[in-house]
């Protein structure tokens, strides 16, 4: 295998890490004087769902991780079916890496996880980008069977990337377009991928997403326990993870900044990424313990 | 007089524009390749009451445009019970001093002006940052009767600035000592200072609250109509312009991002003065027709 050390999702091998009872596959890549930057994944996505535009400018300025949880990809093991368990998969990863400081970055399925980390082990997180994704309790979670999703996983027209497109991105012609340029993305890198994941993937990972959206106690209430300072983005338009569950983290959440795309579904950071690269870059390089940067 | 010409509203001299039937108190200062910022003031407040933390560095991009709308101030006339009246003052000073394009901040009371104002003459303004205000037909927008604000308006140990500090920040210690920070630069500039407003102005502006709340038709329509980039900010725990009418207008301008501040509430651009001023810097040397910056 050819070990291209390009700092970019296009070209970066993977790589696989032992823990006891289990082998993650992931991909690291870039460097520069800020801490390496976890990031989670969306609904069945796998390595090769990170749009080389979000991951690449970020590896300049600190090393990027990219990671299979448990079951998906080339990582062993079974897809958990709650996302208490994929941060402790998560946590395991990282202990296997030897990393016991970092930063993260979680989108939508990702952004729990990286929610439920920080509650588990706060030491290890220094700041977090929450990016179109929901507290425990919140609403209107994933659930595809709702018209305005079921609409395109019953259309036989679309499929793989062109659903992705659909769902990711608001009805607009521009975000659409944006839609179509980050699936090209996608598709530029030709060797050493991830296998699609399958049915039984979907299905467990939405079983994790009715569990998080029930609470017992005070709702909300646990993140008040966070208080590393938290960039929360998403698009306005997101019919995946309705932008409530943003506006909720962050009045919940002590010390988090706000972000809203506007003309964006749930994959903003991907429409308007040199944006959020942008801001995500300067929240990042932050030293400050307050969100505002 | 001595006609300091630092570009700071500690020492910047007020100036008047006769037009016809009336005379405008303003100030104007800075200079820099950026169009000329209109900034629209907040209840009851006169030119003394901007922040020169904000204002400040501002003016070291472009020319900074305060100014005391009718009956505010020195401006001449009668305050207006509704904000169509106020836009329409505020064009007329424009005219008066012969602006045709500029940018404006609307603050509170003033975003309510300056979405009316570009809904009334869309050719004049060319990026808008919209302040802890609220569209028309927004909820919960000044209602100082209620226990959470009247609290601190019947409190016969507060007077003043201290009403100020209270009711512009949120409760913490960490919003107040922001709050003590902001009323003392208020206090910065000694001379040539406006008379305060009085009990006349509080009731036709509460009035002008009371009808912006209302709205015929399909609520929010308007927004759909101004194109213009505008980035809406607020304080998460705002008491004064309840945060979701900024939800409300991210959710219906059709090209606005919504940035919003923690631990802050009506005054978080007084409160977060650095990072307002980077975020405010960034989006208005932005020349995209897209709000993202």
């Amino acid at each position: 295998m050819k070990m291209t050390l390009t700092a970019s999702n296009i070209t970066a091998p993977t790589r696989f890490v032992e823990v006891p009872n289990q082998r993650y596959a992931y991909r690291r890549f870039g460097n520069g004087s800020g801490p390496p930057l976890l990031c989670l994944q969306h609904f069945t996505g796998t390595l090769d769902n990170w749009d080389p535009a979000v991951t690449d400018p970020l590896a300049s300025g600190r090393e990027v991780i990219l990671f299979d949880n448990a079951g998906i990809g080339r990582s062993t093991g079974v897809v958990p079916e709650t996302i208490a368990e994929m941060a402790t998969h998560a946590l395991a990863f990282l202990d296997g890496l030897g990393i016991q400081s970092c930063d993260v970055l979680g989108f939508s399925l990702g952004g729990m996880v990286a929610q439920q980390m920080v509650l588990d082990r706060p030491a290890v997180f220094r700041r977090m980008i929450l990016a179109g994704t929901a507290p425990r309790g919140g609403e209107d979670i994933m659930h595809l069977d709702k018209p305005s999703l079921s609409r395109y996983f019953t259309n036989p027209a679309l499929q793989g990337y062109a659903i992705l497109q659909k769902i990711f991105f608001a009805p607009s012609l521009s975000s659409q377009s944006a839609g179509e340029a980050f699936t090209g993305r996608l598709m530029l890198r030709t060797e050493d991928r991830d296998e699609i994941s399958g049915p039984d993937v979907a299905r467990a990972q939405l079983a994790s997403f009715r569990e998080w959206e029930q609470f017992t106690g005070v709702r909300f209430a646990d993140l008040k326990r966070i208080g590393q300072p938290t960039l929360v983005v998403n698009g306005v338009q997101d019919e995946m993870i309705a932008v409530r569950n943003s506006y909720w983290l962050a009045e919940h959440l002590p010390n988090a900044m706000l972000l809203i795309y506007p003309d964006a579904g749930h994959g903003s950071l991907f429409q308007w990424h040199e944006s959020f690269h942008h801001h995500a870059a300067e929240f990042l390089a932050s030293n400050s313990r307050f969100a505002p940067y």
